[in-house]
């Protein structure tokens, strides 16, 4: 811990501000730069501990000889169906994949409701319905659960938080400190598409064929690759909130290497662009919820590649870059006309609420 | 799984209504009767499982060899600082005594947030350093977390959950089913500080000197226990939501087993008795937030007493009742003058948003 750290340790009354804004704002929520400011600057600080401090998707620690991932998401996704799925799935397949992204296999969830007084019963039962049917499709249980419920005006219908464990495998090591100069970047398929279709119910626009979220489970899609390839996998993240460039921008400084992205080969459907150029949105900054990012050994990427193309959640999977010892730290864009760009983290908010 | 869940699991529009009001009351998330319903008619149904379906204070599965407990609770309470504590130090006290009710060590805590646009960052940093001093006073790692942030008017400030996990040791069997007629009753002190606590600030109630919540972390008194009594040590739960009657009515339920308490027994401080009787509250039936039930072989009651006494969190332990053969499935009440009373459940709701 640094000293600075320490003396934010000390107490509520800061010396350094915890953030740029004396309230907090959207953007604090966004996955962004405020969030990693409220990270660094308030949670690491506070709850200074190594697991916290391996800053994953979830912590790995030790139990009965095992490695036990643990990991906690809350849902307050607007609205709270949208075409593709709905809060209840969400929050299922969100905690799968931060346990599938920790390179464990699922064991269990919990679920913990904040209703809003007045809330249709009949909503809460299709998002119940809803979570039974992701988790059993996830091969999961819901273990155990809370239900509080708030005041008329003091939420928006419902909020789900679900957290989750999970057992690593032997002999698997993802960490973002893997990622090493050599290394290939794969994704599992096309961006942007969580985002734009809640984005599009929620500004009323209409396409063609409608635009779905790719929310799904990930935990068989990345398993399938740890089980053939093991530790030669590094790095693995589904690129949520923020986008693929938010979560490539954190692996890159967690683990000090360069990231460079090669435009070309960033898959993304033709609606979904359309509807980014309507909304004035870069899709490399817009949220998924079905997709992975994995940065494997040069040597395995072509079998990684295979296996994912020949699963139903990895047909369009495609490498779309590498590890650089260049430029490290930081993450570049080789654009379709050969220039090369800074992708930085966005300050503001692109997106409220989609997740 | 009866007929009639199979019914309610097959979808969405169930043949029985899953509550008997079509919208959620205030009530649904006060533990008591419509709580129950919700779990009965809605959540077992439809995450049927034998984790979930065991229906403790938190989940406990096999992990490595060690018996893991999983938990999770989310926080709403209003207001979120209160004589005696605040909304972060709740929550991790919550979720350590949940684990403790399992019979588990803690080992590591999540901690998710969901913060209204416009929150003060002050407020926010207050609550982030009782949580961490919360955690560090119970010995538990904060470990993994997660911010959100909801729109202006779309939430209360903050809202928390904090999820759990935890070792249970070997040799320890804790479980409602465990309840056998001869075992002791035991309660580690003086019932009703919490939901007086917070009910006195929101009534703008003024005493001589003020009523302090008794929000704790209990799992050091409860692992005193454990440690010297091992098996004998047949339940555990904290009567938070509900209080002392709502949890022992579920242990009687569960255990099918009848539990007589003895109304002179029941340790209320004079000033709680006052405040009740004020706002007409039973004090049985109001939350608590760090005192413990355990219900003990008869041949290690007094022991046990002993070792409680001897902690600081319970000084005023005491034996208020026994598990008895008549009346199964029930909880009675001896009164100060003699006569019997069935403790039922409360239909309604006493104090909403109380943790």
């Amino acid at each position: 811990m640094s000293d600075e750290r320490a003396d934010l340790a000390a107490g509520p009354v800061c010396p350094v501000p915890i953030s740029d804004y004396p309230t907090v704002q959207l953007a604090h929520g966004g996955g962004g730069k405020l969030t990693q400011q409220l990270i660094e600057r308030l949670f690491l600080p506070s709850f200074t501990n190594p697991l916290l401090a391996a800053l994953h998707d979830g912590a790995v620690l030790p139990v009965g000889g095992a490695r036990l991932a643990f990991t906690t998401d809350s849902f307050v996704v607007h609205p709270l169906f949208f075409p593709g799925g709905d809060i209840g799935s969400l929050a299922v397949h969100g905690t799968v994949n931060d346990l599938a992204m920790c390179g464990a296999r699922p064991l269990a969830l919990s679920c913990g409701l904040i209703l809003e007084e007045g809330l249709a019963m009949e909503t809460l039962s299709r998002v119940v319905a809803s979570m039974r049917d992701a988790a059993a499709e996830a091969g999961v249980p819901i273990a155990t659960g809370d239900t509080k419920v708030v005041d008329r005006g003091k939420g928006d219908g419902l909020y789900v938080n679900t957290s989750g464990i999970g057992v690593v495998p032997d002999g698997i090591e993802i960490h973002p400190r893997r990622a090493a100069p050599g290394d290939v970047v794969l994704l599992s398929g096309r961006i942007a598409e969580h985002g734009i279709a809640i984005l599009s119910v929620r500004e009323g626009l209409e396409f063609e064929s409608p635009i779905l979220s790719d929310s799904a489970p990930l935990a068989g899609l990345v398993g399938t690759l740890l089980d053939r390839l093991g530790a030669r996998v590094h790095v693995l993240r589904d690129p949520t909130r923020g986008g693929v460039a938010t979560t490539l921008h954190e692996i890159a400084t967690q683990s000090g290497a360069g990231i460079r992205l090669e435009e070309t080969r960033l898959p993304v459907a033709p609606a979904v662009r359309g509807a980014c150029e309507i909304l004035g949105l870069d899709p490399l900054y817009v949220a998924n919820e079905g997709k992975a990012l994995a940065i494997v050994a040069r040597e395995a990427a072509d079998e990684a590649l295979a296996l994912w193309r020949a699963h139903p959640l990895g047909r369009d999977a495609t490498a779309i870059g590498e590890v650089v010892a260049d430029h490290p730290g930081r993450v570049t864009l080789r654009s379709s006309i050969g220039g090369l760009r800074l992708v930085d983290l966005l300050a503001g908010e692109q997106l409220p609420r989609i997740c």
